[in-house]
């Protein structure tokens, strides 16, 4: 099977890419992952109002919450939460980033922010698929570990996670 | 230095914890902390609605947003993004769970979610210090690695984070 066309939004399609990846996209099992495939989301701007909304429900701390307090902490101006650019980064993966069938279901992984995210920024997401296993125990299923490297418009790396996420088998 | 005196909220302590350690509580510099540490947070409950609104915003798939279609699924009902209980985590951390001087900061981590959150769970974090590493090439700040370990009502984990946090030394 041709991998690129189960995989409309690999990098380096020209295909236009919807929003909703669910109407126009092949939906993926673990027979259409390989060790290398790129995927690339749409884009999300964040703004200020975004941030300080998200802190004070998860991390309210005032260089998320306050542009005056933000100007004299650590990180010189407000920030946005790294929980808040990993619901971004999410948010991206799952309406445009990693058509996966069934849905996202992470186990878990490593996350780190090399910068933070600022009021204005847009962020857009590439993932690479960096293993596939198949379950020994549960032949329907199987695992795949991508790395999501989250980018600003400037191209600066904003989040870098590698996750494993539950994958069901065609067959 | 009695480190007790520093840590009000480490389990075991008598005292009242309040909502808010910064009215109450001493904040821990780089000095103050050492490995094996504890600290155990305030609780915080979650609603179906809170997990249908965030997951609109930042993890929009079924079993996160639709009670009827999340039966029909993995989930086998309604449950929590995995991104909605890192943030409830990191809320309960700032409000409650671990007064670093300046403010959580985190470099990144692992994150695993053994078990899902669902609506009416109530949850709590336990913290452990891992490791406490002055930095070698910034003579004002450190590093902690901190375990904190989410639980609900119940004692399951719904999650481990295994963090990287900057510390300030007081010096």
């Amino acid at each position: 099977m041709d991998r690129a066309a189960t995989t409309p939004i690999m990098r380096g399609e020209a295909q236009p890419r919807l929003a909703g990846y669910k109407d126009a996209m092949t939906e993926l099992f673990l027979e259409d992952f390989a060790v290398g495939q790129r995927f690339i989301s749409d884009t999300r701007a964040v703004t200020a109002d975004e941030i300080k909304t998200f802190a004070a429900s998860f991390d309210p701390q005032p260089f998320h919450t306050d542009e005056v307090a933000a100007k004299a902490s650590f990180f010189r101006g407000l920030a946005a939460s790294g929980w808040h650019t990993a619901g971004i980064t999410m948010s991206l993966l799952v309406r445009s980033g990693m058509p996966i069938a069934g849905g996202l279901i992470g186990a878990g992984g490593e996350i780190e922010w090399p910068r933070a995210v600022r009021p204005g920024d847009v962020l857009q997401v590439e993932s690479e698929v960096l293993a596939v296993v198949p379950s020994r125990s549960r032949p329907e299923r199987g695992m795949i570990t991508v790395k999501s490297v989250t980018k600003n418009q400037n191209g600066d790396v904003v989040q870098v996670l590698t996750s494993k996420m539950l994958v069901w088998k065609r067959s």
